[in-house]
């Protein structure tokens, strides 16, 4: 039986920070699933900063979101009409039609198991998030036995994580960035850090030289800007940056310059690498069941941010954007 | 017998471009060597843009010259003395005692085949120029069959020999640029290019995407600045980029902003990677056999612009560093 779902389409491209009215919510009717399709009612969608660069203008590695069509992104949702054998009524599954109440799509979703973690876990530290820290600091920018790592954006969704990851993988010191003292606090507290800084005190390159007079060997840059800048001149000889966001300068209308302390990087001999998730699905399996262990021993702590209900989307993203969330920023819908 | 020998010193730490009255020229007298010492005559000496870092305070991955003390750096010369059986008189010697006319150093020095090619080589294609291009193309940002590449600084001594090396590794198509339309077109008709760009001409991205539509792979930067930025907008997915040198910027009193663009690294993927030449030596003696094997057969072309006379060796890198000239800048001493 058709279904009414609401979805989130993008009225206008944002110029800076986008505003509510750059996105509609708009009711359509979802079909019955054909052969090989499935229709899910989302429980769980994800908000995350790399949306942001969807709703412009321009190439990229990922489509951008089309004016006046359904947003996407992770989603998870439970089977409520189903044309294909393999994923029954009732499966949890991970799709990327979110944004919206219903989605209508093939059967080559990902079935999850809710006895190992509950759902949302797989839009978090068993999802994209999680897996983003962890191959950051394997592969992007691999942290060595002894190394100081420093993280920035340390209590969102990835760095709430990748403190943990870092000190696993055997860093002597993990630092991590956040906005305000309670935040910063909550770092070390639960999840982690040795040291938090608060950024919005000002003089992070003091802050982080005080907290780290031996150098920064790894960072995982989430921020970009000042935060970038900052790193550069704190790094160690042979220092590794794992360029994985550039929150700081998503919402600029105009780019903001770049760290004029890059040619430090020749000096030091720092390799600086971008990275998208998408190429570390062949180490998913591993990661995951890894880090499904720790939620289960209680040695990875994660945290949510939840707003109830398809209409708080929107609102979920803007305050994700502005880093007003602690961890990983979800939409509960009841 | 002591010698009289007239040594460059570093007179005032230069504010931006250095000027002549930072130098001065001093004679001193040169004893003979003891046990385990020589006594060098230099031939040649080499200027290089990292000596300008050399002159400014702060700490580096090479020690600072010293305010009143003799400069040092890479020169070949002749063994008028010796106190070492392993290096006797007449020997050509590669050490780093440049910027003078004598030098009394251990005897912990590389011995030249001068049969092989002429002495000055050993500090351009078949020194610390010649491989700081090699180990750049295959070590930092390495060149895979079928790549596009572009070289800054594509006329200067690393830059003439880089583009012939692209080449050789199976680079498809190698982009130079240089200052002015005589060094551009020099870059097609001498030194490999298939495309020579001349940056003064301006619209350097313009003149990039319309020389590499397909964009490009690799960019062995030399000079940083607007170049940088320019091959950060060109690359392609996956791009690697040497971060060489920053000649751009050396004579800056106050850094300029880095690349606004530098966030499309993580979209694209690219990999930045500062290097320095020291770190390679271990490939050294292969490439020096197979560079001494393209010299002899004539297939890799370089050029000298020589100075003569110890006077003139602050004039020889000055002019170096402001581009006036063309492939390796050396000294002779006649």
């Amino acid at each position: 039986m058709p279904v009414s779902s609401r979805a989130w389409h993008l009225a206008a491209r944002p110029i800076g920070e986008p505003k509510p009215t750059d996105f509609v919510s708009v009711t359509t009717t979802v079909a019955d699933p054909g052969p090989g399709h499935i229709l899910v009612r989302n429980d769980w969608l994800s908000v995350d900063p790399y949306m942001r660069g969807r709703m412009d203008e321009g190439e990229s590695y990922i489509p951008q979101f089309e004016l006046g069509e359904a947003m996407t992104g992770h989603a998870v949702g439970t089977v409520v009409a189903s044309g294909a054998d393999n994923v029954p009524v009732g499966s949890t599954v991970l799709h990327f039609l979110g944004w919206r109440e219903y989605a209508l799509l093939p059967a080559a979703v990902e079935v999850l198991d809710t006895r190992l973690a509950p759902a949302q876990a797989y839009l978090g530290a068993l999802g994209m998030t999680g897996l983003t820290a962890y191959a950051g600091l394997t592969h992007v920018a691999p942290v060595q036995r002894g190394d100081v790592v420093f993280v920035s954006a340390a209590a969102g969704a990835v760095g709430s994580v990748a403190g943990q990851i870092a000190k696993r993988l055997g860093a002597a010191k993990v630092i991590g960035s956040a906005g305000g003292p309670g935040k910063a606090r909550r770092l070390v507290e639960d999840f982690g850090y040795d040291i938090g800084l608060d950024y919005r005190a000002g003089d992070l390159p003091g802050q982080l030289t005080k907290a780290a007079p031996e150098g920064i060997d790894v960072y995982f840059d989430n921020v970009g800007g000042d935060h970038l800048q900052a790193a550069l001149g704190a790094m160690n000889q042979h220092g590794r940056i794992a360029l994985c966001g550039a929150i700081s300068i998503y919402n600029s209308a105009e780019p903001p310059p770049g760290p004029s302390n890059l040619p430090l990087a020749i000096g030091k001999r720092i390799t600086l690498r971008g990275m998208n998730v998408g190429d570390h699905y062949n180490i998913a399996t591993g990661y995951i069941q890894q880090a499904t262990d720790w939620l289960q021993d209680g040695s990875l702590r994660t945290e949510e941010t939840i707003l109830d209900g398809i209409d708080k989307t929107v609102e979920a993203f803007l305050s994700m954007m502005r880093g007003a969330n602690t961890g990983k920023t979800l939409v509960h819908l009841p």
